[in-house]
């Protein structure tokens, strides 16, 4: 369902559990760039059909994601502060065809996948972090995890722009990229690290 | 309430009712703009207290707004386009200083004035608009830009950075700046044109 290449190493959960504060920090910051990319579409495809109202829809649920860690983090006593991004979503992003409309897809395409690795690490994250709060802050936001994977999918075919077979195609071949992105990133307690 | 140093000329609401789609267009824009510029604070300084959580907020409820104007357009018959922007934000911009923290002072206090002018001329299309639709959304989002105008205020004040007597002052040299930006404007029926 969530169309993703590889499955996440159960060791990833371990070292995440290890340094849960930071992994939660990082997330803070996955949340407000995940909004920060959705409007950005809006930004620079206001006429494709379909696109804005869905796409400020997204980006308005991860500011409300954004708000539910920060609040989490003061309760924690962990002031919101800068953390260089971790490479996943710029080596990602490499595999982005440069023209148009092949473009579009490829983003929307690498959104969707980005959403489904968020959805299955949280899932790991909800079964094996102890603390009560973080075991229902990631266990809530899987489903909407699973909803945007299925929602950049879908805005891609509603384009008109693109066949299903193409679609089909592209998410397969970046579903490829995104597994060999992770499997060559350092070991780091990070949302998207190896 | 709203601290600005000049008020519309009622002609404006003329000019504008007489392009009433154009405006509630180019209002559609301003509500995306204002979410990225709120959101992009955040992205500067994420370490400031009680700025995140606060502009995540601001952010969310202006792709609210965007939302409702683009279902109003829709409904309209008419498609999200680009329009090229008004120079009334960057002009006002150019007041700014470079320096921080003056910087970050000055960028909330702009916010502040734009979210003024918007209250005030959205007062102003409730009242002048015959179409029952735009009164109504005119007329319902006054409050927020209102709230909005008051919380840029009140961030600039909670950060602790700059002293009660220095943001009133600072408030007072920008509005009378504002005041002129917008005298100097062409007459093209915009949110915040002359």
């Amino acid at each position: 369902m969530l169309h993703l290449a590889s499955g996440t190493d159960p060791a990833w959960a371990d070292r995440a559990a290890a340094a849960a504060d930071t992994v939660l920090l990082d997330h803070a910051h996955c949340e407000k760039k995940a909004a920060s990319t959705a409007l950005s579409l809006v930004f620079r495809y206001p006429e494709v059909p379909g696109l804005a109202p869905a796409l400020s829809a997204i980006a308005r649920e991860e500011l409300e994601h954004f708000e539910r860690v920060l609040a989490l983090l003061a309760r924690r006593g962990l002031p919101f502060r800068r953390l260089p991004p971790s490479p996943y979503a710029a080596r990602l992003a490499a595999a982005v065809r440069t023209f148009e409309p092949a473009r579009l897809l490829d983003t929307l395409l690498c959104c969707a996948l980005i959403e489904a690795r968020s959805c299955e690490r949280m899932l790991l994250l909800s079964r094996r972090l102890e603390d009560p709060d973080l075991r229902a802050l990631y266990g809530g936001l899987l489903e909407s995890e699973a909803r945007h994977h299925a929602a950049y999918a879908d805005l891609a075919r509603g384009t008109g722009l693109f066949g299903e077979e193409e679609v089909r195609e592209r998410l397969e071949a970046l579903a490829l990229h995104e597994a060999a992105v992770l499997r060559d990133l350092p070991e780091e307690p990070r949302m998207h690290n190896r």
